[in-house]
This record gives C-alpha cells, sequence and structure tokens, in this order.
C-alpha cells in the first residue's frame, strides 16, 4: 500500500461527486449570469495582510499562512470578499457603479474536519458594488434563494440578521470597536451568555445587557412580528432602531416582490467575518448543522483597502456543502445522458481504422472511447458492459472490406452490419 | 490609492479574460468528455514529499512549499500528475484498467513572470491510465489536436521526443539514473553543450558523444524521414533502438487513422520531469516561446508511489497560455449572446413590482440587471446603454395599472407599452 494520501482535511473527489460539483459550479454560473453578475477570477495566494485584515479572529488564526520563497508573508485566501474588495479599490475604482461581480474556486482554512467541514472547500462568491439601498440586499436574498432552487434543494430555510442591531447598542454604550468584534465573535458562535458577560466587563449599563438578552432570543419566522419586537426593544438606541428599520424595508421589498423565499429573522446572527456592517443571513437545510452559505452588507471594506467609500453586499455559497445538501435531500443533477460508444479493433491490423472511427463519431459529438489494452473481444466487451457504455462498433477485416461496421447494443445483446457511412445516423438514433 | 495588490506573478483575470478561460475549460471538459475521461478533483495542497517525488530539481526547487499549522510539510501542486499517480496508487487501485482520468484547476510554481508564465497557472490535465501500447500515447496527441482545434487555434505543432532514446543510450554507457536526470534537466533547457559535457564527465565513451551530439541535431516535420535517421545513430543502443520503435508506431498509428496533426520528431525533447519513460511532447504555437501544453509516457511513477506497476500516459494543457494562444491568433471564442435586459423602477413605489417583473424573465432565462441606485431614469438609461444591453423597461405607476410596461430598445431607441404577459415573447423576439 502507498505511503501517500491526501492531508488530513483535504479530498478528492472521485467521478461521480466532482461531476455533481461540476453540475453546482454550472448553475452557479447560469444563475451569475441571469443576475448580470460578471464572472472574474483573484488568485488564490494573496499578502497575509490583505486577507487578515478584517476576516476575524477566528478565521485568522486558522489561514493557511506561510512566506513566499521572496521572503513575502503571504496565505491562501479563506475567503472571497477581501480579494474582490482589494479589486474595486484598485483596478476597477473607476468603474460605474453599481456593478456585479462573481467568482468561484476553491478557499482554505485550517479548520477541525467534520461532516461538511473541510480545509480545501470550493464557493461560489457574488459581490454587488456601489449601492446601499434595500434592493440591493434584497436581490443578494433572492438570487440565494434562485441558486438554491436551481441546485435542486427544496428543503432550505435563510436567517436574515443585521449586525448594526447589536453594534448600534454596543456603539451607543461606548464599547470600543475591539471589544465589539470580540463579542460579535462569542456572538456568532452562539455563546451568547459569554458574549454578554463581556459586554457586562466593558462596562456597559444595566439596560443594555437586559436588551441584548432579549435581542439574541428574538427568532421567527413571523418575520414582521419579530421585527416589530426588536424595534421595541432597541427604540432608545438610535443607530440600532436604524438598522431594524432598514432590515425591515429589505424584508419588505422581497415580500411584495411575491418572491416566495423561506426566511426567518434572527437577531442574534453575527457571522465570523468582521467587515460586516449591515444585513447578514446564513442559509441552512434541515439535516446539516452548517451553513450552505452566507453574507451581508459590508460598506466599509473598499475604502478600509485604500478605495473610495464603497457601500457593498455579497453571498458566498458553500458548492460542496450544497453538494452534501443535494445528497441528503437524493436531488439528483439534472444532466442529459449522452451516447457511449466503446470502438474494437478485431486485430492490431485495424487499430487505426478504428481510430479514425472513433474520430468520425466524436465529429458527431458522440462519446468514444478505443480499446487501448489489445485485450481480446471478449474480455473487452465484457468490461464495456460493465462499465455501462452503451454500444461497441467492432473492427474487423471483413467488414471494413465491405466498408462496414458490427454495432452491438450493449444493453440488449444485439448486434448488426451496418455501412460506415450510416453509423453515427444509427446510433444516434 | 491602495497598497494592496496581487503577489507579484498573479494576477486577477477580469470579465473579459475570465469569460475566455471559462470557455477554454468547458471546451476543454467537453474534449474530455468525448474521449471517455472522467472528471476527478484532487486538492490544491499536498504533501511536499508526493509533489517533490518526481519533480525535477528545476520545479522542486521552485515549490509554494511550506509547514502547515499542524507541522506538516505541505506545498501546492506544480502539476497534476503526482496527485493522479497517488489516488491510482491508492483510491484507485483495484478499479480495472483502463481508465481514463481529467483534471483541471490551478497549480502553482515561483517561476520569474513573464508572458505566458505566471506564478498561479491552470491545467486541464488527461491521464490514460493502465496501458502502456502506443495506440494510448497516440490517442494523448490526437486528443491534444482536438483541444487545440476546438479551442479554434489554427496554428500550432505537436513536438514529439522520446525520453527512451537518450536515457537508453545513456543506461549502457552506465550512466546513473541521478547523473542521467541531471543531464535530461539541462537537455530541457536546450542547454546541449553543456548536457554532453556532464555526459562526457560521467565517463561515457567517445561514440556515445558523437551519438548524442548528433540526436539532438536531429528533428523535423519529414517525421519517419528523422526516425529512420535516429534508428541509424542508435542502432548500437539496444534500449535506445526500442524507443525509437515505440515512437515510430505511435506516429504511424496516427498517419494510417487519417488524423491531420502537425507533428514534428525532436530527440532532444526531454520535458523538466523526471517521471517520463517514453514517448514526450510539447504543443507550440508560433508567437509563443512558451508551450501550450505538454505530456508523455510515465510507467514508474504509480509503482514508485506504492502502487501497483501500472503502465500511464497523459497530457497537461495551459488553459490560460491556450488563452494567449487564442488572443495571438485573434481568436474569438463561439459563444452565443443572450438578451440582457435593464429593469427601471419610475418611483419607490415600483420597486418590488420591478423586482417581480426580473424574476419573470430571468425564469424564462432572460439575463436581467435591476436598478438598485435609486437614480433618475436619465442616468440609469445611459448607464445602461453605455454598458451595451438590449433592452429597459420602464415599470411605472401609470403602465402598471394596465397591466403594462414600457419597453425600450436601447440601441435602437424605440420604445413601446407592452402587455406584461407578452413582456417575454417580445424580447425574445
Amino acid at each position: 500500500m502507498s505511503e501517500f494520501k491526501t492531508l488530513r482535511g483535504m479530498r478528492d473527489l472521485l467521478p461521480e461527486n466532482a461531476k455533481m460539483m461540476i453540475y453546482i459550479e454550472d448553475t452557479a454560473r447560469k444563475v451569475a449570469r441571469l443576475y448580470g453578475y460578471k464572472e472574474i477570477i483573484t488568485p488564490v495566494v494573496e499578502s497575509y495582510e490583505l486577507l487578515a485584515a478584517k476576516a476575524g479572529d477566528e478565521v485568522r488564526s486558522r489561514m493557511f499562512a506561510f512566506k513566499d520563497l521572496g521572503g513575502r508573508d503571504v496565505a491562501l485566501r479563506p475567503e472571497f470578499t477581501a480579494s474582490v474588495a482589494r479589486l474595486v479599490a484598485t483596478t476597477l475604482r473607476n468603474e460605474p457603479k453599481p456593478f456585479r461581480i462573481f467568482c468561484m474556486g476553491s478557499a482554505y482554512r485550517y479548520d477541525e474536519p467534520q461532516r461538511g467541514r473541510y480545509r480545501e472547500f470550493w464557493q461560489s462568491d457574488y459581490e454587488l458594488i456601489g449601492t446601499n439601498r434595500p434592493e440591493a440586499d434584497a436581490e443578494i436574498l433572492m438570487l440565494t434563494t434562485r441558486l438554491m432552487q436551481s441546485a435542486g434543494l427544496e428543503k432550505f430555510a435563510i436567517k436574515v440578521g443585521h449586525v448594526g442591531i447589536l453594534r448600534g447598542t454596543l456603539t451607543q454604550e461606548k464599547i470600543s470597536e475591539k471589544e465589539q468584534n470580540a463579542i460579535m465573535q462569542l456572538m456568532d458562535k452562539k455563546e451568547y451568555d459569554d458574549a454578554i458577560k463581556l459586554v457586562e466587563h466593558a462596562g456597559a449599563s444595566e439596560k443594555c445587557l437586559t436588551t441584548l438578552h432579549q435581542l439574541v432570543e428574538c427568532r421567527g419566522s413571523d418575520i414582521f412580528e419579530v421585527v416589530k419586537r426588536m424595534k421595541e426593544l432597541v427604540k432608545d438606541y438610535e443607530k440600532s432602531m436604524a438598522a431594524t428599520e432598514n432590515l425591515r424595508e429589505i424584508l419588505e421589498l422581497i415580500a411584495a416582490s411575491g418572491c416566495k423565499i423561506n426566511v426567518s429573522v434572527d437577531a442574534g446572527i453575527a457571522r465570523g467575518l468582521e467587515y460586516y456592517t449591515g444585513m447578514v443571513f446564513e442559509v441552512f437545510v434541515p439535516d446539516l448543522d452548517i451553513a450552505l452559505g452566507g453574507g451581508g452588507r459590508y460598506d466599509r471594506l473598499v475604502e478600509l483597502f485604500g478605495g473610495e467609500p464603497t457601500p457593498a453586499v455579497g453571498v458566498a455559497h458553500g458548492i460542496d456543502r450544497i453538494m452534501l445538501g443535494m445528497q441528503s435531500q437524493k436531488t439528483a443533477p439534472k444532466m442529459e445522458k449522452a451516447k457511449t460508444v466503446f470502438v474494437f479493433p478485431i486485430k492490431d491490423e485495424q487499430r487505426a481504422e478504428a481510430v479514425k472511427i472513433a474520430q468520425m463519431l466524436r465529429d458527431a459529438g458522440i462519446l468514444v472511447e478505443v480499446e487501448v489494452m489489445g485485450r481480446r473481444m471478449t474480455k473487452a466487451l465484457e468490461d464495456a458492459d460493465r462499465r455501462k457504455l452503451d454500444y461497441a462498433i467492432i473492427v474487423g477485416e471483413r467488414e471494413l472490406k465491405q466498408e462496414s461496421v458490427v454495432i452491438r447494443d450493449l444493453a440488449k445483446r444485439q448486434q448488426s452490419t451496418v455501412k460506415i457511412e450510416q453509423m453515427v445516423d444509427q446510433i444516434k438514433g
């Protein structure tokens, strides 16, 4: 046995899973086009400083970081938004707003591996740049819904919150941004008690603590009811009120557009990344603990990276997590099944002719495997049958003299001699 | 201006180039399917030891290698074959032979950046596992030809050689494998004089040196003539003779199959990677110094990784290099242009209705951007026009009352009022 294997938390995807991944990628790309998102490609390796800037402690501590051969501090991207914000702050800084960007690829985090959580994972990422209006947030939520539906997921739910609600309260209580970040990290892990202890430690008022205790419990799918309750809770915190109103507007817009989206509101959603400034959300399916996707508004990241102040909102979907979701909901990708043919030369003398025939079939869009082992016919046909190919074309000296080949239907176990010029039509049916 | 940028040798691909990359990836995938290659996905990060084992000094010294957070020696893949061979030696060790594998993605080398040579690059990789017969080598060469043609490249040439010719001679002269590797590295860089000096230093006979001097000059597109000359040169070296005969058989098979492939023979082709054991080749276009693709036979790599002895042959194509080739030959990807629509609500009160209309259009497969800036109509339409969208749909209170919208042809500058139920047909034409 080989001593070599994949690294812990890394995987090989064999044909069945790889096919499903490619299918989801295609779907993500189609959805991007439907919504006017243009695809770009950014590097997997970026400067550590860029990727770390607003990643949050949790993600930052789990980055694949190292020095390259030139002594630079670099890292593998743990997500896409930092790279997109860099691009918006530099190359695309003069691009008229709004613009929509899409990217897709692998990302890396040194997490403890578990179901749906790997050290290499794939995301499709959509960013709407240049507007702070609620219709932009609504678009990202609706696009997310369309992607999940297009992938064939029937059961999924979106939890929506707004970091401005918690941060607004903390800011009014004069809690520093650094302390806020630590508090939000705990909130993200649902460690509400520890989070609120930290708020207490930072010197917040008794009223604030009570408000927070109630806020983090404030959730449900009766969304406008929940938002109303939130508003009552934060009525003394001006910025929190504005955030709640912003959230209400986004949800109102979606409801009014008639888009059927299974959404619940959860004031406690914080997201692990520090760059969020507004609406945040996560997508869940029944059988998985982890989110299939998540995103939100980040109005200050581009500016932080040296660009003009540029409001933005985006979402990243876990391609491999969507695959898990599809597998647990037994959703098969809708893919056309093309005809597959095995071409077999009876003797070595017919090898070149077999290749010629294979090329003719491929020119007609038929999927062809040619014999390359020099096997006996029985063995080769057994193998083709086992691998569920549709037809075998047997190339023999006698038939070739009559410009013919034998076509064998491998499932029906029937065969007939056919003129080469009629071969393609015969197979395409 | 931002202090952040891409690392040296890494790039962002903006929409126009990204679109071309995706087009070539799609093409590579179609070709894989036509030839029965099944797609798999392997990790970008692998154990250093695996990737370094047979990479050759040149590639090995330029790997992005580092220690991960668990203290493991890891690296970013500089190519795909090592990962595929690992898989064949482990997970796929009981898979009946032959089987065909395809993978695609980014790879990394710390090279000095130049046109077509970047530190992050993309490859499509095809491996035919389990057979040492010449029809397998021929298949890889023909598949390569089809990929270049499918990408629309009209001018390209394949240089074919066989490492067995040089190595056969060196082995018979009792030159160690380690010394051979160093010699082949120099050969790969076309530093023939230095290479032959190394052969001399290793104690080869005078006759051997003469033979090598003539061999490395032995090339041309009159392929069977060149092969004949080679045979005369190496007639006293048994293994070199066998290698030359193997090369002749491969070329003979391609010629006899009638496949039009622009091939020349070059005995000096060595490839930088140490794992090759047989036929090797590289693909070139007129205006680029670098190869667009390359590959060859590696019959001992799987065994070296602890698997059963498994002959194999494969090729990697540089996706981004094919793009450069297409750009220099002014080849435009053949892509259908879908209709694009901009949906504009006259007032905020029509925002939800605008979103609803956008969703209807997307359901019909039409590409839609919705206004998300709250701009005035003139400004928004100017922007849609500048971005070359086909139509604008203007959603106003008055028209909505009659279940209608205004459709404006942005190129023709004509507009008309249309019932919403007829909108999709109108746009699809």
